[in-house]
């Protein structure tokens, strides 16, 4: 393992023997000029080969090598879910929300997919010297907002100043804890053939809405975003149907293909959509269509994909759409036995073709 | 309040009346003009008014109000901590160090001092386009070389990534879980009369050793930063002490007399250092002299301040002594009634001076 505190004194310099004592693996070395590239942000393909390539053999452990949206730990005699999430959205404000909001919905969310209820939340500010403090002011605002409105205290934060040029405006981490449920542990890995797929409302609000007002790409569109506390939707899919809910996912980096190709991953199941279902609003779609977009790819912040047991669909369909949030909740596809790993879509003429994941890059900096 | 998301709809869009209900006040608007400053992060007097002012108001609750290192926050059937922090510091590496070790020590070490055993760390990077990555392989080398030798796991992450110019290589927030002991609970507003005041090693190594390599500042000095889990020392403590020590404190940013003085306006009691007792290395002296710094508000990433009962004095300086980190511990003050709210510092001659509050910025970007 390279150290580069070879010059350290006693206690922080490692060693060999205590690296290998605490069972981390040797890491790969970088081929020299390999550098960070925008794609690797996008929840995409080069996303997840970052992670594996450079995270997982260095801090493996029980908690960590699941890789859902957060990790389960032991805390005292219960259960907790802890789950982070860094957000950089640009711009700083956007139809329908700020980043403010997406910090606490974003970060919520994970919690919630993991099928546990959030108990407190902290954040961690790098603010961008120059900031107009009215700026501050709002997105203070939204979080106190959205944190109040999900009922979840905001119990510590750490904030840094960076120099003009060295940040853009603000970034914020923040970092949940929430309490698992009793017979109610949606994971990735966990679709079965003859599941169906649902999705609690329209596809693609997000990314579009910070698009049509991203420098260089503005465009007219009455489109806002969906960012929301998913939350109590979550609650309702526990209580109508518990442990038939096999996997959660909030679709945001990458949109609802990158999350439907991780869970069949996970599984190694088939994903079928059916192209007539999906929920895609028309201007969204008509930016797609401007953008050369697939709405499929493109990030939501306000709706979740569900894998339900067979028996469970109308009653978690009607969970889903007892709450405003999920108003709009659909079937939109089903699980297969094969070919595994893979989704597709079944297109208006009978057709199919595969939804692959993300790639690369589709646009950075959309939470 | 001022509410940026008119344009939202229904469920995400804050009325007076929930906010209301939700207990939060209402925030200080700022006046036009207002920008954020360095100053903002510097652990002074401005860092202070920024908490102070705008984020209180906001999220005021229980579990944030003591505003220690961290939140207590009840989890299962025993209490925890949970503190956060971002690193931002310039340079990446460092003599000694680097931001891994940062990111790693700093939240260990603000766990540490609220008096609770580190469980767990998240951590959510920020990377700016065209980092190399051998560079982000030593920091994560760092940071698991650092989690692996605590002992504690990085659980979960996350990874954003910015353009160019958007950030300054990498910034990191790690943000980590801790149980509480029994029977003890260090806090700043412990300290009493007649209480010692220890300090676990030499002052200002870290501050000094970032700014020798800091561009435009450059200079030769042999001082490497302290980074350094103090967890072990906490530990000792406990064992040796348990309830004699009433305030535990990691001198970072502001240095050790900001520390001194929130602990002092925290317990309402005026604290006398013996400037000839303060552990200042040589060339630390010498830096300090050339750049006209107070080794007092010198960054300190691997020293903590205790404020201990006297009767547990000598227990307290074996307990610390007994581990590397320690070795260097030594009295360097004693708490007395008054004048409240206040740290003199008597100086070789016989007088004394008043050690206030960094009023603003000495040096940022420090960790």
């Amino acid at each position: 393992m390279t150290d580069p505190r070879e010059q350290g004194n006693a206690p922080k310099t490692p060693s060999a023997g205590s690296v290998a004592a605490a069972g981390l693996s040797c890491p790969v070395p970088a081929a020299a000029g390999d550098r960070v590239l925008l794609g690797h942000g996008s929840g995409g393909k080069l996303s997840a080969r970052l992670i594996r390539d450079r995270f997982l053999p260095r801090f493996s452990n029980p908690a960590l090598a699941p890789l859902g949206d957060g990790a389960i730990v032991p805390l005292g005699d219960e259960r907790f879910v802890i789950s982070t999430d860094t957000f950089v959205v640009s711009p700083l404000e956007f139809p329908g929300g700020d980043i403010g909001l997406l910090a606490v919905h974003g970060t919520l969310n994970d919690v919630a997919m993991m099928g546990a209820e959030a108990v407190c939340l902290s954040s961690g500010f790098v603010l961008e010297e120059g900031l107009p403090l009215e700026v501050l002011d709002r997105v203070l605002d939204s979080m106190a907002w959205a944190a109040g409105e999900a009922g979840v205290p905001l119990v510590t934060g750490d904030t840094k100043v960076v120099e003009r040029g060295k940040a853009d405006g603000l970034y914020v981490n923040t970092t949940g804890i929430g309490r698992l449920r009793e017979g109610f542990e949606p994971a990735p890995d966990r679709a079965e053939p003859g599941d169906v797929i649902l999705v609690s409302g329209a596809i693609g609000r997000h990314g579009i809405a910070v698009m049509s007002v991203r420098e260089g790409l503005g465009f007219e569109v009455e489109v806002e975003s969906d960012t929301a506390h998913l939350g109590p939707l979550v609650a309702g899919l526990s209580v109508a149907c518990g442990d038939a809910v096999r996997v959660l996912r909030d679709p945001t980096r990458g949109g609802v293909a990158s999350a439907l190709n991780e869970i069949a991953a996970a599984s190694g199941v088939h994903i079928a959509l059916d192209g007539a279902a999906l929920p895609v609003p028309v201007p969204v779609h008509a930016a797609c269509e401007v953008l050369g977009l697939d709405p499929l790819y493109v990030a939501n912040e306000g709706i979740l994909v569900a894998v339900v047991r067979p028996d469970s669909e109308e009653s978690a369909l009607r969970a889903l759409r007892g709450h405003p949030t999920g108003a709009g909740a659909r079937k939109i596809g089903v699980v297969e036995s094969g070919p595994a790993g893979m989704v597709s879509l079944k297109t208006g003429l009978g057709g199919s073709r595969v939804v692959d994941m993300l790639p690369g890059d589709q646009l950075p900096r959309i939470c």
